[in-house]
Protein backbone atom coordinates (compact mmCIF):
# COMPACT_ATOMS: atom_id res chain seq x y z
CA UNK A 1 0.00 0.00 0.00
CA UNK A 2 1.28 3.62 -1.23
CA UNK A 3 0.05 6.61 0.55
CA UNK A 4 0.20 9.58 -1.37
CA UNK A 5 -0.47 13.29 -0.31
CA UNK A 6 -2.88 15.30 -2.12
CA UNK A 7 -2.96 19.17 -1.48
CA UNK A 8 -6.64 20.62 -2.20
CA UNK A 9 -7.03 24.41 -2.95
CA UNK A 10 -10.74 24.76 -3.61
CA UNK A 11 -13.65 23.34 -1.35
CA UNK A 12 -15.19 21.81 -3.74
CA UNK A 13 -12.29 20.21 -7.01
CA UNK A 14 -10.93 17.19 -9.11
CA UNK A 15 -7.55 16.58 -8.96
CA UNK A 16 -5.84 14.78 -12.12
CA UNK A 17 -3.99 11.73 -10.03
CA UNK A 18 -3.47 9.37 -13.31
CA UNK A 19 0.50 10.09 -13.07
CA UNK A 20 0.58 8.85 -9.60
CA UNK A 21 -1.23 5.84 -9.65
CA UNK A 22 1.23 5.16 -13.03
CA UNK A 23 4.40 5.39 -11.07
CA UNK A 24 3.28 2.87 -8.41
CA UNK A 25 2.47 0.21 -11.34
CA UNK A 26 5.83 1.34 -12.59
CA UNK A 27 8.05 1.28 -9.45
CA UNK A 28 7.01 -1.87 -8.50
CA UNK A 29 7.77 -3.03 -11.77
CA UNK A 30 3.99 -4.75 -11.99
CA UNK A 31 2.63 -6.27 -15.72
CA UNK A 32 -0.74 -7.55 -14.93
CA UNK A 33 -3.21 -7.09 -12.20
CA UNK A 34 -5.45 -4.16 -10.42
CA UNK A 35 -4.84 -0.84 -8.84
CA UNK A 36 -7.50 -0.06 -6.37
CA UNK A 37 -7.16 4.47 -5.68
CA UNK A 38 -8.74 4.67 -2.47
CA UNK A 39 -9.72 7.68 -0.22
CA UNK A 40 -9.44 7.29 3.41
CA UNK A 41 -11.89 10.44 3.57
CA UNK A 42 -15.95 10.80 4.36
CA UNK A 43 -15.77 14.07 2.40
CA UNK A 44 -13.89 13.31 -0.46
CA UNK A 45 -13.86 10.11 -3.36
CA UNK A 46 -12.62 8.64 -6.49
CA UNK A 47 -13.83 8.55 -9.92
CA UNK A 48 -12.71 8.50 -13.23
CA UNK A 49 -13.79 10.47 -16.45
CA UNK A 50 -12.25 13.22 -18.90
CA UNK A 51 -9.33 15.66 -18.21
CA UNK A 52 -8.37 16.36 -21.85
CA UNK A 53 -11.26 19.64 -21.63
CA UNK A 54 -10.83 20.72 -18.23
CA UNK A 55 -15.02 21.70 -18.60
CA UNK A 56 -15.82 18.26 -17.91
CA UNK A 57 -14.54 17.96 -14.13
CA UNK A 58 -16.27 21.29 -13.48
CA UNK A 59 -19.14 20.26 -15.13
CA UNK A 60 -19.44 17.51 -12.77
CA UNK A 61 -18.65 19.30 -10.08
CA UNK A 62 -21.37 21.81 -11.07
CA UNK A 63 -24.07 19.38 -11.59
CA UNK A 64 -22.85 17.48 -7.70
CA UNK A 65 -23.47 20.79 -6.26
CA UNK A 66 -26.91 21.59 -7.73
CA UNK A 67 -27.87 17.43 -7.38
CA UNK A 68 -26.79 18.24 -3.24
CA UNK A 69 -26.83 21.77 -2.39
CA UNK A 70 -24.16 22.97 0.33
CA UNK A 71 -27.00 24.03 2.55
CA UNK A 72 -30.52 22.06 2.60
CA UNK A 73 -32.68 19.74 5.14
CA UNK A 74 -29.26 18.39 7.16
CA UNK A 75 -28.60 17.44 10.89
CA UNK A 76 -24.74 16.86 11.16
CA UNK A 77 -23.92 19.97 12.74
CA UNK A 78 -20.23 20.44 10.85
CA UNK A 79 -21.88 22.16 8.10
CA UNK A 80 -20.79 19.94 5.11
CA UNK A 81 -23.21 17.23 4.76
CA UNK A 82 -23.19 18.07 0.93
CA UNK A 83 -19.69 16.35 1.11
CA UNK A 84 -20.74 13.52 3.04
CA UNK A 85 -23.57 13.09 0.25
CA UNK A 86 -21.32 13.83 -2.56
CA UNK A 87 -18.42 11.28 -1.79
CA UNK A 88 -20.97 8.62 -1.11
CA UNK A 89 -22.71 9.25 -5.02
CA UNK A 90 -19.08 9.53 -6.41
CA UNK A 91 -17.95 6.13 -4.34
CA UNK A 92 -14.78 6.22 -2.08
CA UNK A 93 -12.73 3.81 -4.39
CA UNK A 94 -12.10 3.23 -8.25
CA UNK A 95 -10.24 0.37 -9.67
CA UNK A 96 -7.87 0.47 -12.75
CA UNK A 97 -6.53 -2.83 -14.60
CA UNK A 98 -2.69 -3.35 -15.36
CA UNK A 99 -2.19 -4.98 -18.41
CA UNK A 100 1.68 -5.17 -20.30
CA UNK A 101 3.09 -2.91 -17.43
CA UNK A 102 0.50 0.11 -18.14
CA UNK A 103 -3.01 1.15 -16.61
CA UNK A 104 -5.62 0.10 -19.62
CA UNK A 105 -7.57 3.82 -19.13
CA UNK A 106 -9.70 4.72 -22.29
CA UNK A 107 -8.11 7.30 -24.59
CA UNK A 108 -10.00 10.02 -22.54
CA UNK A 109 -9.81 8.41 -18.91
CA UNK A 110 -8.05 10.17 -16.08
CA UNK A 111 -8.51 9.11 -12.79
CA UNK A 112 -9.50 11.88 -10.21
CA UNK A 113 -9.55 12.45 -6.40
CA UNK A 114 -12.36 14.67 -5.62
CA UNK A 115 -12.53 17.03 -2.60
CA UNK A 116 -16.23 18.24 -1.31
CA UNK A 117 -15.44 19.59 1.49
CA UNK A 118 -11.39 21.86 1.16
CA UNK A 119 -9.14 23.02 1.42
CA UNK A 120 -7.33 20.47 2.69
CA UNK A 121 -4.48 17.57 3.20
CA UNK A 122 -5.57 14.58 1.87
CA UNK A 123 -4.07 11.37 1.29
CA UNK A 124 -4.45 8.79 -1.20
CA UNK A 125 -3.92 5.04 -1.41
CA UNK A 126 -2.71 3.07 -3.75
CA UNK A 127 -3.13 -0.74 -3.54
CA UNK A 128 -1.69 -2.92 -6.32
CA UNK A 129 -2.89 -6.65 -6.85
CA UNK A 130 -0.81 -8.26 -8.92
CA UNK A 131 -2.52 -10.90 -10.87
CA UNK B 1 -16.42 -16.16 0.42
CA UNK B 2 -18.22 -15.69 3.53
CA UNK B 3 -22.08 -14.75 3.53
CA UNK B 4 -22.99 -12.19 6.77
CA UNK B 5 -26.98 -11.78 7.54
CA UNK B 6 -28.24 -8.26 7.68
CA UNK B 7 -31.55 -7.35 9.58
CA UNK B 8 -32.94 -4.33 8.40
CA UNK B 9 -35.90 -2.57 10.59
CA UNK B 10 -36.65 0.30 8.36
CA UNK B 11 -37.59 0.59 4.48
CA UNK B 12 -34.15 3.23 4.23
CA UNK B 13 -31.33 2.28 6.61
CA UNK B 14 -27.92 1.99 7.28
CA UNK B 15 -26.20 -0.48 8.89
CA UNK B 16 -22.83 -0.17 9.78
CA UNK B 17 -21.01 -3.76 9.03
CA UNK B 18 -17.63 -2.71 9.58
CA UNK B 19 -17.20 -5.07 12.36
CA UNK B 20 -18.12 -8.00 10.05
CA UNK B 21 -15.21 -6.96 7.75
CA UNK B 22 -12.41 -6.83 10.16
CA UNK B 23 -13.80 -10.00 11.99
CA UNK B 24 -13.42 -11.82 8.16
CA UNK B 25 -9.85 -10.45 7.92
CA UNK B 26 -8.96 -11.31 11.25
CA UNK B 27 -10.77 -14.79 11.43
CA UNK B 28 -8.67 -15.79 8.44
CA UNK B 29 -4.97 -14.18 9.15
CA UNK B 30 -4.96 -12.39 6.22
CA UNK B 31 -2.05 -9.69 6.21
CA UNK B 32 -2.59 -7.95 2.85
CA UNK B 33 -4.69 -7.52 0.50
CA UNK B 34 -8.22 -6.41 -0.41
CA UNK B 35 -11.24 -7.39 1.11
CA UNK B 36 -14.60 -6.93 -0.96
CA UNK B 37 -18.20 -6.21 0.62
CA UNK B 38 -20.96 -7.02 -1.98
CA UNK B 39 -24.60 -6.83 -1.85
CA UNK B 40 -26.39 -9.92 -3.87
CA UNK B 41 -29.76 -7.51 -4.23
CA UNK B 42 -30.39 -4.81 -6.54
CA UNK B 43 -32.86 -2.82 -3.49
CA UNK B 44 -29.63 -2.61 -1.44
CA UNK B 45 -26.15 -1.46 -1.25
CA UNK B 46 -22.52 -0.92 0.05
CA UNK B 47 -21.05 2.46 0.78
CA UNK B 48 -18.25 3.89 3.10
CA UNK B 49 -18.97 7.48 5.11
CA UNK B 50 -18.95 8.72 8.66
CA UNK B 51 -20.70 6.84 11.47
CA UNK B 52 -19.25 8.69 14.56
CA UNK B 53 -22.40 11.28 14.21
CA UNK B 54 -25.28 9.76 13.37
CA UNK B 55 -26.83 12.60 11.44
CA UNK B 56 -24.56 11.65 8.31
CA UNK B 57 -26.41 8.40 7.82
CA UNK B 58 -29.64 9.81 8.29
CA UNK B 59 -28.52 12.99 6.30
CA UNK B 60 -27.07 10.52 3.22
CA UNK B 61 -30.91 8.50 3.14
CA UNK B 62 -32.79 11.90 3.00
CA UNK B 63 -30.71 13.13 0.63
CA UNK B 64 -30.91 9.90 -1.34
CA UNK B 65 -35.01 9.97 -0.91
CA UNK B 66 -35.20 14.01 -2.06
CA UNK B 67 -33.21 12.99 -5.50
CA UNK B 68 -35.18 9.55 -6.42
CA UNK B 69 -38.79 10.08 -4.48
CA UNK B 70 -40.62 6.87 -3.27
CA UNK B 71 -43.42 7.97 -5.84
CA UNK B 72 -42.36 9.04 -9.81
CA UNK B 73 -42.46 7.95 -13.11
CA UNK B 74 -42.21 4.98 -13.04
CA UNK B 75 -42.72 2.10 -14.67
CA UNK B 76 -41.52 -1.02 -12.81
CA UNK B 77 -44.74 -2.69 -10.99
CA UNK B 78 -43.36 -3.39 -7.85
CA UNK B 79 -43.76 0.19 -6.39
CA UNK B 80 -40.13 0.20 -5.53
CA UNK B 81 -38.16 1.57 -8.27
CA UNK B 82 -36.78 4.18 -5.56
CA UNK B 83 -34.98 1.39 -4.14
CA UNK B 84 -33.76 0.34 -7.48
CA UNK B 85 -32.22 3.66 -8.76
CA UNK B 86 -30.93 4.57 -4.97
CA UNK B 87 -28.88 1.23 -5.28
CA UNK B 88 -27.30 2.01 -8.67
CA UNK B 89 -26.26 5.88 -7.21
CA UNK B 90 -24.49 3.96 -4.13
CA UNK B 91 -22.93 0.63 -5.83
CA UNK B 92 -23.40 -2.93 -4.91
CA UNK B 93 -20.08 -3.15 -3.43
CA UNK B 94 -17.06 -1.30 -1.83
CA UNK B 95 -13.56 -2.06 -1.70
CA UNK B 96 -11.03 -1.59 1.40
CA UNK B 97 -7.45 -2.19 1.48
CA UNK B 98 -5.83 -4.57 4.16
CA UNK B 99 -2.52 -3.82 5.29
CA UNK B 100 -0.66 -5.15 8.17
CA UNK B 101 -3.73 -7.54 9.33
CA UNK B 102 -5.91 -4.49 9.92
CA UNK B 103 -8.41 -2.72 7.12
CA UNK B 104 -7.16 0.41 6.34
CA UNK B 105 -10.17 2.89 6.93
CA UNK B 106 -10.12 6.60 7.53
CA UNK B 107 -10.30 7.53 11.01
CA UNK B 108 -13.83 8.55 10.13
CA UNK B 109 -14.88 5.55 7.98
CA UNK B 110 -17.21 2.86 8.74
CA UNK B 111 -18.80 0.79 5.94
CA UNK B 112 -22.22 0.17 5.87
CA UNK B 113 -24.93 -2.39 4.47
CA UNK B 114 -27.93 0.82 2.61
CA UNK B 115 -31.27 -1.06 2.65
CA UNK B 116 -33.45 0.77 0.56
CA UNK B 117 -36.64 -1.42 0.44
CA UNK B 118 -36.69 -3.14 4.22
CA UNK B 119 -37.31 -4.24 6.63
CA UNK B 120 -35.95 -7.31 5.17
CA UNK B 121 -33.45 -10.26 5.92
CA UNK B 122 -30.92 -9.70 3.64
CA UNK B 123 -27.14 -11.14 3.08
CA UNK B 124 -24.08 -9.57 2.75
CA UNK B 125 -20.83 -11.48 1.02
CA UNK B 126 -17.54 -10.72 2.16
CA UNK B 127 -14.60 -11.73 -0.29
CA UNK B 128 -10.79 -11.88 0.81
CA UNK B 129 -7.76 -11.33 -1.80
CA UNK B 130 -4.75 -11.89 -0.18
CA UNK B 131 -1.99 -9.68 -2.14
CA UNK C 1 -7.75 -8.97 -19.63
CA UNK C 2 -10.50 -9.88 -22.23
CA UNK C 3 -11.97 -6.85 -24.56
CA UNK C 4 -15.37 -7.52 -25.37
CA UNK C 5 -17.60 -5.18 -28.28
CA UNK C 6 -20.83 -3.65 -27.31
CA UNK C 7 -23.14 -2.41 -29.86
CA UNK C 8 -25.48 0.53 -28.63
CA UNK C 9 -28.93 1.44 -30.35
CA UNK C 10 -29.87 3.80 -28.42
CA UNK C 11 -28.34 7.73 -26.63
CA UNK C 12 -29.37 5.98 -23.73
CA UNK C 13 -29.58 2.20 -22.89
CA UNK C 14 -28.58 -0.11 -20.70
CA UNK C 15 -27.33 -3.74 -22.14
CA UNK C 16 -27.19 -6.80 -19.93
CA UNK C 17 -23.31 -8.17 -19.85
CA UNK C 18 -23.83 -10.77 -17.51
CA UNK C 19 -23.28 -13.62 -20.29
CA UNK C 20 -20.21 -12.07 -21.21
CA UNK C 21 -18.66 -11.98 -17.63
CA UNK C 22 -19.93 -16.00 -16.93
CA UNK C 23 -18.11 -16.79 -20.37
CA UNK C 24 -14.77 -14.92 -19.46
CA UNK C 25 -15.03 -16.90 -15.71
CA UNK C 26 -15.94 -20.92 -17.31
CA UNK C 27 -13.65 -20.31 -20.28
CA UNK C 28 -10.52 -19.53 -18.04
CA UNK C 29 -11.62 -22.47 -15.60
CA UNK C 30 -11.81 -20.09 -12.71
CA UNK C 31 -13.02 -21.45 -9.75
CA UNK C 32 -12.84 -18.32 -7.24
CA UNK C 33 -11.97 -15.18 -7.09
CA UNK C 34 -13.35 -11.54 -8.58
CA UNK C 35 -14.12 -10.50 -11.70
CA UNK C 36 -13.71 -6.82 -12.89
CA UNK C 37 -16.50 -5.37 -15.30
CA UNK C 38 -14.47 -2.22 -16.57
CA UNK C 39 -15.70 0.79 -19.36
CA UNK C 40 -12.65 2.23 -20.33
CA UNK C 41 -15.11 5.60 -21.82
CA UNK C 42 -16.22 8.90 -20.21
CA UNK C 43 -19.46 8.59 -21.06
CA UNK C 44 -20.69 5.07 -20.33
CA UNK C 45 -20.91 3.14 -16.91
CA UNK C 46 -21.36 -0.01 -15.12
CA UNK C 47 -23.70 -0.96 -12.81
CA UNK C 48 -25.45 -4.18 -11.14
CA UNK C 49 -29.84 -4.14 -11.04
CA UNK C 50 -32.12 -6.27 -11.67
CA UNK C 51 -33.62 -7.27 -15.17
CA UNK C 52 -36.22 -9.89 -15.16
CA UNK C 53 -38.23 -6.80 -15.44
CA UNK C 54 -37.18 -4.25 -18.47
CA UNK C 55 -39.18 -1.53 -16.60
CA UNK C 56 -36.38 -1.57 -14.12
CA UNK C 57 -33.47 -0.47 -16.07
CA UNK C 58 -35.87 1.85 -18.09
CA UNK C 59 -36.52 3.63 -14.15
CA UNK C 60 -32.71 4.16 -14.21
CA UNK C 61 -32.34 5.31 -17.12
CA UNK C 62 -35.41 7.78 -16.77
CA UNK C 63 -34.60 8.49 -13.52
CA UNK C 64 -30.86 9.74 -14.40
CA UNK C 65 -31.62 11.79 -17.39
CA UNK C 66 -34.30 13.31 -14.54
CA UNK C 67 -31.23 14.16 -12.07
CA UNK C 68 -29.05 15.58 -14.87
CA UNK C 69 -31.38 16.91 -17.75
CA UNK C 70 -29.16 16.91 -21.28
CA UNK C 71 -29.60 20.40 -21.18
CA UNK C 72 -28.26 22.34 -18.37
CA UNK C 73 -25.58 24.68 -17.05
CA UNK C 74 -22.94 23.05 -18.36
CA UNK C 75 -19.63 23.99 -20.04
CA UNK C 76 -18.40 21.03 -22.07
CA UNK C 77 -18.59 22.17 -25.76
CA UNK C 78 -19.81 18.05 -26.90
CA UNK C 79 -22.85 18.35 -25.93
CA UNK C 80 -22.46 15.38 -24.01
CA UNK C 81 -21.87 16.39 -20.35
CA UNK C 82 -25.15 14.97 -19.21
CA UNK C 83 -23.27 11.52 -20.36
CA UNK C 84 -20.11 12.58 -18.25
CA UNK C 85 -21.83 13.06 -15.19
CA UNK C 86 -24.49 10.07 -15.50
CA UNK C 87 -21.07 8.18 -15.52
CA UNK C 88 -19.82 9.65 -12.89
CA UNK C 89 -22.44 8.70 -10.93
CA UNK C 90 -22.87 5.19 -12.16
CA UNK C 91 -19.25 4.27 -12.11
CA UNK C 92 -16.88 2.57 -14.23
CA UNK C 93 -16.64 -0.55 -13.49
CA UNK C 94 -18.83 -3.59 -11.30
CA UNK C 95 -17.14 -6.14 -9.09
CA UNK C 96 -19.08 -9.56 -8.91
CA UNK C 97 -17.58 -12.63 -6.58
CA UNK C 98 -16.60 -15.89 -8.29
CA UNK C 99 -17.21 -18.99 -6.27
CA UNK C 100 -17.56 -23.03 -7.50
CA UNK C 101 -16.89 -21.56 -10.92
CA UNK C 102 -19.81 -19.25 -10.82
CA UNK C 103 -20.69 -15.56 -11.11
CA UNK C 104 -21.28 -15.37 -7.12
CA UNK C 105 -24.78 -12.71 -8.31
CA UNK C 106 -27.62 -12.55 -6.48
CA UNK C 107 -31.63 -13.75 -7.80
CA UNK C 108 -32.38 -10.90 -9.09
CA UNK C 109 -29.09 -9.57 -10.61
CA UNK C 110 -27.67 -8.49 -13.78
CA UNK C 111 -24.37 -6.91 -14.78
CA UNK C 112 -25.04 -4.07 -17.35
CA UNK C 113 -23.33 -2.02 -19.69
CA UNK C 114 -24.95 1.81 -19.24
CA UNK C 115 -24.84 3.62 -22.36
CA UNK C 116 -24.95 7.53 -21.74
CA UNK C 117 -24.22 9.11 -25.29
CA UNK C 118 -24.77 6.47 -27.63
CA UNK C 119 -25.76 4.65 -30.18
CA UNK C 120 -21.92 4.03 -30.29
CA UNK C 121 -20.02 0.77 -30.57
CA UNK C 122 -17.64 0.05 -27.69
CA UNK C 123 -15.46 -2.01 -25.33
CA UNK C 124 -16.02 -3.56 -22.32
CA UNK C 125 -13.20 -4.60 -20.29
CA UNK C 126 -12.98 -8.16 -18.58
CA UNK C 127 -10.41 -8.58 -15.62
CA UNK C 128 -10.13 -12.15 -13.99
CA UNK C 129 -8.24 -11.90 -10.52
CA UNK C 130 -7.97 -15.85 -9.14
CA UNK C 131 -8.27 -15.97 -5.22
Amino acid sequence: MIAVSVKTRERKEMIDVTAELARAVSEAGMKKGLVLAYVPHTTAGVTINENADPAVPRDILTALSKLVPERGDYRHGEGNSDAHIQAGLVGSSASVIVDQGRLALGTWQSVFFCEFDGPRTRKLLIKLMPG
